[in-house]
């Protein structure tokens, strides 16, 4: 029954956040009609959207409004699109397939695909910018912080480039962790702590734990996918599959071995579920969709 | 004298603008050491800071404050350093020389310029949603606002888009001047309004004046561009010049011939002038400015 609901509700998300990126993204019958198109085509119809979901989930813990959470969890997946259009592109990770179609520079052109990422990127400030009615402005320029700091050099493009500079290299598990925590976490963690800051105002000691919360299934995401890199066929992953391996890149699955790699997945969450402990019920969701993140088989 | 002010005047914000731009972006020695090395070498020791030079201008007429200032025109100034990073990536203009340097991916490699045009475009939003003493939050909202409509796909990104699709068309003049109102025009523009709304607030006439003097002062800056273009060559120029020629870009040397083009240019900064007329003397540095841009010969 639980489950049910919580599959509704994800569903429910899903739908809501295809509707407001398809009403955000601007009309492909307008100039410049490429880029208008290859913005749409990137962004909607594909994915998960599991940062968004971690946006409402955190938003429905502190009362935050449904519109609120709709342009902030919109302006995360942005931030996410873009770094997928700009990491697809020949010059990064060189590949043609994502969430099941071409990708971006493979449908349009690599210049195409260049500005698309770079636009994305910006269309996420400009509706985080965007008066937010039950938000004050200190608080939402806070929101804007959160999500730069995040998405920069110090956060998910600096992940990007440690990446590139590890290709090749024996990396520690130490080092694998700092750069999956750059790359993929602070994204996660700044989904979580958007929709955390987007209600009633929550307590120091409640945001941290909403941030640990969301570091260790950042890190168990990342060590699923490379899980899922070795183990699943393309078909059902919606890209490349075995890719990580072809490219001579350390992974959770090439330091730990399959098998210790499930587990920790499993350690991080149930350190993730600690966490969320004082909040109760109140924390019902979050805790769904942190085991729906470990645990998802596509 | 006043041009030996101007003059003075014009080093002294390039210098200051140079050491906060050095303070505010990540330290080379921190990892991601090539990133961060990549996003000092595009920014620093280099271009006129027409921009930067824009924003105190117009922040002067309004009596904003120095600190807030800097903070306005290095984020200004990011924008356009990543926009000029990806511009002259190879799927782009694929240029090797730019400010009488190496471009990014030439001193660098393609995907480290990639990222760093990225990590400029989030580091310029970082600085302008961090507090500004002085400024009301909404008020600094709205600079966000300002800075991302500049920039994004119906500004300076959608620009580039529509110069990427014009090569070797036949564009008419309205065709050129809605290219280049948006690819270069939208960030100056920025950058004037920026800075008047960084002090004293403005009516909405003087703001439109300055709107005005921004927009005509912008499409004067990208005629005399393509006048220097053919005219200059490439050492004094800072890059390869004859490049649009080469290209086939249209130019508005090639619509409407070396002397008209550099006659309408002086119309425009003519036009500019009109709309300052109201401010007297509070608006001379914009004037000198505005003077300096359009007649500048290096």
């Amino acid at each position: 029954m639980q489950a049910e609901n919580f599959s509704h509700w994800m569903t429910c998300v899903q739908q809501e956040m295809e509707l407001t990126l398809a009403r955000l993204l601007p009309d492909a019958a307008h100039a410049p009609q490429t880029l208008h198109s290859a913005m749409r085509y990137s962004t909607l119809e594909g994915g998960k959207r599991a940062r968004p979901l971690l946006v409402y989930a955190a938003g429905e813990l502190c009362g935050a409004s449904a519109d609120n959470l709709a342009r902030i969890a919109a302006a995360v997946e942005l931030v996410h699109v873009y770094s997928l259009v700009h990491d697809d592109m020949p010059c990064m990770d060189d590949d043609v397939l994502r969430r099941g179609k071409a990708t971006c520079h493979v449908a349009f052109d690599e210049a195409t695909a260049l500005l698309t990422g770079d636009a994305l990127q910006t269309l996420a400030f400009d509706l985080l910018s965007q008066p937010m009615a039950g938000i004050e402005p200190a608080t939402q320029l806070a929101l804007v912080q959160t999500l730069a700091r995040a998405s920069g050099h110090a956060g998910m493009a600096g992940g990007q480039a440690i990446d590139l500079a590890s290709v090749g290299l024996e990396l520690s598990l130490p080092e694998l962790e700092y750069m999956h925590l750059m790359k993929t976490g602070a994204l996660i963690r700044a989904a979580v702590m958007l929709g955390a800051q987007a209600g009633t105002p929550l307590s120091s000691d409640e945001l941290a734990r909403l941030d640990h919360f969301a570091k260790c299934i950042g890190l168990a995401f990342q060590v699923v996918d490379d899980v899922l890199d070795v183990d699943a066929d393309s078909q059902a992953l919606g890209k490349t599959a075995g890719k990580d391996a072809a490219n001579d890149k350390p992974t959770y699955v090439s330091l730990m071995g399959l098998a210790r790699a499930r587990e920790f997945a499993r350690e991080l969450s149930s350190d993730a579920f600690d966490a969320l402990e004082p909040f109760a019920g109140k924390a019902a969701r979050l805790r769904e969709l942190g085991r729906y993140i470990v645990e998802r088989s596509f």
